[in-house]
């Protein structure tokens, strides 16, 4: 049977979603707390996302799909596998999809979010969940960039080199900056996203902000689809994946 | 000279504020990077609150005692010591105070706030910061018990035995709950505090927020000054020393 997880997880001491041959993964730790909880049933998992190492989630979707019905009821299995789980990694909700669904394909739409902290001192409490910057940034120049980036584009300009992606069009569904404190957050919506795109479009927002960049220039940077015109890639500590919609 | 530092931290990995003998303190750490930094220089530090291992801070207020003048310039100070320190605890601030200043005397009021995460699951990306409790509170009973833990009080029913005190009477000018998303912020603002005492009220509030007790028996809780009448001490991740007002 076929059952969507919505997990969260603080990805600061994983090396990222998929497993791999080194490092401890997200994946690899989930797979680990469901061995323990199917018993000796067969299942694999597919996650919605492949987050990069020190990326965070709170609405990633994994596909689990086992042979039969579990042995857990539906409603106890977050609880069951999250007692299995090491505490930066829990399982928010569990529902039953039809054999035909698939994590990656049906995605219509996802939601990250980039935290940026703006001051000239780093924040303890913040450095798991932002990205330091030092320099003031121009909030309002920000937010009058991200017009810009709304809409069916090319962003091979926002792109990391090293991914094999048919096509690097993609639309931007929304793309909005708010800042609290000091503490910026970019909450970004789209189709999909290519290699790196939220934290490239984010560095590239701080170069704005910073006055390197002026917004009116964005549509020139995306046209030129040269990767070295955009901001810098953000690191990953800034990067949340919010939200898969289905 | 007197300085008085305002500094932060995550204290996740601490064993509180105040040196001692077993484990990393925070007080430790810093004293270590004044060592550092201020070369061969004497000196001193006393911190406005001794918080407990586990306890965060935004605005612990600490009073630096040097020989003479420092060799780096005041303005320059708080970066300084922060590439000397670890990255969970940094200095926002720094300012002169007079000779007669004195960092626990002095503070006129502290303000707190305790964090709990009111959901079934487990937030990994709140953990470190809030204390979970799984079954759901009613806000706004919580909000109506408030009103009765303000003005001057004996709080001896909200104090932890162990400590010496001449007396458990203290003002709290403040004490409000909000909650977003399942996350409830206890925010207090007092003269002083009891050993344990926020930990202690928001325990009772939890407990009032469950329908163990109502509102209206906190006066005769309060009354009784017996410890056991009180909630259960929460535990200390969920507590943040905001700031100290002088």
């Amino acid at each position: 049977m076929g059952i969507l997880l919505t997990i969260a997880y603080d990805g600061t001491n994983y090396n990222g979603w998929q497993i791999q041959k080194n490092g401890v993964t997200v994946c690899g730790a989930l797979s680990e707390a469901l061995t323990q909880v199917l018993g000796g049933e067969n299942f694999s998992v597919l996650g919605a996302s492949r987050t990069d190492a020190g990326v965070h989630a709170l609405g990633q979707r994994v596909h689990l799909m086992t042979e039969g019905e579990t042995r857990v009821p539906l409603e106890k299995l977050p609880q069951v596998i999250n007692s299995a789980l090491p505490r930066d990694i829990a399982v928010n909700d569990a529902i039953i999809v039809s054999d035909s669904f698939h994590p990656i394909r049906d995605a219509k739409s996802k939601t990250y979010v980039y935290k940026i902290h703006n001051h000239l001192h780093r924040n303890p409490l913040m450095w798991r969940y932002s990205a330091q910057v030092k320099t003031p940034l121009n909030l309002k120049m920000m937010q009058s960039a991200c017009e810009y980036f709304v809409g069916e584009h090319d962003f091979a300009a926002f792109c990391s080199t090293g991914s094999s992606v048919n096509s690097t069009v993609r639309t931007i569904y929304s793309l909005s900056i708010s800042e609290n404190d000091g503490l910026m957050e970019i909450c970004i919506n789209g189709n999909g996203f290519l290699y790196n795109m939220v934290r490239i479009i984010a560095g590239t927002l701080v170069e704005v902000g910073g006055g390197k960049i002026h917004p009116n220039q964005i549509p020139e940077i995306m046209k030129a689809k040269d990767r070295t015109q955009a901001g810098k890639t953000m690191p990953p500590q800034g990067l949340t994946l919010v939200e898969v919609f289905y």
